[in-house]
């Protein structure tokens, strides 16, 4: 072939090391690329599509249960910050600081948004004076900083974009309401769009976020048995209001203290999204937030029909799905390979002889399944494809969770499969802090949540024996 | 009415005091906040769902040139910032630093971007090797800061959200076509979405971007005739290329720099809404990006069929266009009164009696007309109103700017109209920097942009009589 295009690059093989597989894949799908500034990544077109393609989905759903959104400052005074006690410990250690606009020393330092709880609740206290004005419903889509020591793409990075929801209730039922509420929208985004099993559950106190009465959160166990924490919804109680002085008229006239909760996801998606579905020939898309969902790729395409026969395919396919026709001087070989390692869930083959048999051939990216469809059928194929591979890297991702899910009742054995396998072990506890530190000390795990639906059988604690209703799965997070 | 909401607020009014009237506008109609970060503004739902319409309508518009999306670090480093020196003399007095990450300081300190060419560059000279990898045609959307002195709510403040564009061409003649042509979509998006009528012209040396070898701008004219950037666009040439050594290997195989544009437009754009279109009712705001763009009022809403014929009306409206029925315990008084504030087009009236006529009265934003339209015709009208509006709030723009665009030929008039009149002063001036600050001296104006088209007539210098071909737009600006 005459092109002076890179060749499509090995990656490193998932099995040899996780972790280099996983930086080749952000790197060599052109996901993301490095800069001089340390901790922070630059997001590529076809990572950033990705990300559009999420939040389209996921703004649609909030702005269903009825969430608006706004901008608020990117800087918190110092003084702002220090106001909710918990909150300011949790955050401090990790803000960037402002210190000087322009040549000028800041009278206040300000810090650079880690999160926007008290933002959002000065705001509040500004504008909710009656019962009338609740609930309030805001979210904002933005970038946060966390000055993180160490740092991986998408994964933990000083840099990131996310949405963070925070509403405000009358009551303390409506808030924990709406904590659920919104936890169910991740859960359900993540099963159905992104087409990655979680569990729903709460967070012990040792692991919810700084200031909240409760998080809750929905996990997501790795293709490596590592845990991540997809979304978090955190009901705040009225802490924040007691410390901001968000009040409201009630109908009896009395006034009351607004009930709170904060809840987001960030694009640490995206490494989920990798490592869920990722293969040792690159990404694995799931076709809700796939920037190309379809590939055309023709073959002997300087045959006459080829290309036009192509193009006619395409303008078909764009009207059930987003659809790329590939006619570069590139080989087929090199363009397989690249839209594998970029993960388009669907690809296209077309030449000479498929032509005389009034058909295509449709290869699914994740099995390499390869489907003869006459031209007639193409819509139908095409849709069956997409929704047969959604549920294929579902199931598959159920099948490695399930398979890396160990239920342990005795403390020797929990730290021998903390140290042997890698997932989720299952484990009563007793909810003590000190419990939670031992077993981190003695198997290098934490509590990754305590599940919905698993809470209320008797058993004994993991580490003190003592008896509880409280199950927990533990592991080893990203 | 039993009801205690706030009665709807008297605006000042424009023609007593205009920065007054438009600061109450963005208050009374819910766009903006205050909070404690000072020069930073709070973006309110109503103000943020704007800015989302205008989003939305130019991303599509740039995706169709064929921009893709990115995002680049919030921060620069200091270093990375003094590369260019044109660039760094232009944004380093009204950058924020960050000098401290937790509580470490840093090594080297990074500002806030004010603005991300430097980011792009050195991306840019990371993945640009060859000419197939040209054009490169990204843009981001991003909040940037710039330390002001004096803020005002969307005009200026420390913060703000915009998007910036930044493409990198083989060719100085591609730079330079990629330069007028974003600067043609920003002046098709000002008139046909915004219905504000720009001048497109090139800024003067003085007057272009820090580092550009010519920066185009649309010009909008304000209601109380000061004038308005709307959207610039710059081309670099191969200044950045050279100072980042930008290369790529050409089909001569021959190493060249690559040339250079960037353009952008901000959250300005709603503070040029306002005051283009705004009365001393409130907002006017144009179709396209009104986050309502009807509003049914039902009156005597009590009387049996009247709520269930506005939810019909809102049905059919919403198949056609953005509409929200008010059905809440207000009266219908304080219902208009709140829908022209917030700059809703068209207000669609319906009670007991228009239901036993078949009809209902639509209501326009901007001159109050009132037509009876039956119901089999509503969409019909609705439609019709909806252009017809927009068509006249462009007219009127362009009536007050034909109105306030003075020509002069001689000095004393010239600083006479400047100090008497408000608006553009046309007149031909010879390039020197000297004439321009003289002229600012003399009758406190600057030059807002030398119009396309109305270049090489000849005449002579408003300020030294010398000969020119060079006519600019002066006047007082936001």
């Amino acid at each position: 072939m005459a092109n002076d295009k890179k060749m499509v690059e090995q990656i490193t093989s998932m099995d040899e090391d996780f972790a280099q597989w996983y930086t080749d894949i952000v790197k060599k799908a052109d996901l993301i690329d490095y800069s001089s500034v340390k901790g922070c990544m630059i997001i590529r077109p076809y990572g950033y599509a990705i990300w559009e393609n999420i939040q389209k989905i996921m703004d649609a759903r909030f702005k269903e249960t009825g969430v608006e959104n706004v901008y608020m400052p990117l800087f918190i005074p110092e003084s702002l910050l220090n106001k909710e006690k918990d909150h300011v410990e949790g955050f401090a250690p990790e803000v960037a600081w402002v210190t000087h606009g322009g040549s000028e020393p800041l009278t206040e330092r300000l810090c650079v948004r880690p999160t926007s709880e008290t933002l959002f609740c000065e705001h509040y206290a500004n504008i909710i004076k009656s019962y009338r004005d609740l609930p309030k419903l805001y979210n904002q889509w933005c970038s946060v900083v966390r000055w993180e020591k160490t740092t991986r793409p998408f994964l933990r990075s000083r840099e990131f974009l996310w949405q963070e929801g925070h509403t405000m209730h009358a009551t303390a039922e409506e808030s924990e309401a709406e904590t659920l509420k919104m936890l169910d929208v991740y859960a359900d985004f993540f099963e159905k769009d992104l087409a990655i099993p979680v569990i729903k559950g709460r967070k012990t106190d040792k692991e919810k976020f700084a200031g909240a009465i409760a998080t809750y959160t929905v996990e997501a166990l790795m293709h490596d048995g590592k845990a991540l924490q997809g979304g978090t919804s955190h009901n705040f109680g009225d802490g924040f209001a007691r410390a901001f002085n968000i009040q409201y008229l009630d109908r009896d006239n009395k006034l009351k203290f607004c009930h709170q909760t904060s809840w987001g996801v960030s694009t640490r998606i995206i490494g989920a999204i990798i490592m869920t579905h990722g293969d040792n020939n690159g990404l694995v898309l799931p076709p809700a937030i796939a920037p190309v969902q379809v590939v055309i790729v023709p073959v002997q395409m300087q045959k006459e029909g080829v290309l036009d026969t192509a193009n006619e395919l395409k303008q078909r396919i764009s009207k059930i799905a987003r659809v790329k026709l590939d006619d570069s001087d590139n080989s087929p070989g090199w363009k397989y390979a690249e839209y594998e390692m970029k993960g388009v869930p669907l690809r296209v083959e077309i030449g000479p002889r498929d032509i005389e048999n009034g058909q295509c051939v449709i290869v699914r990216r994740d099995n390499r399944e390869k489907t003869f469809v006459k031209f007639d059928e193409l819509e139908k194929a095409i849709s069956e494809q997409l929704e047969a591979l959604n549920n294929s890297i579902y199931e598959k991702a159920l099948d490695n969770r399930t398979k890396r899910t160990y239920t342990e009742t005795d403390l020797t054995s929990f730290i021998e499969t903390a140290k042997t396998k890698s997932g989720y072990i299952r484990a009563h506890w007793c909810g003590s802090e000190e419990c939670e530190l031992k077993l981190k000390e003695l198997a290098d795990v934490t509590s990754r949540c305590m599940p919905f639906g698993e809470q209320g059988e008797h058993g004994r604690c993991i580490c003190c024996g003592k008896e509880t209703d409280k199950l927990v799965y533990w592991g080893k997070a990203y």
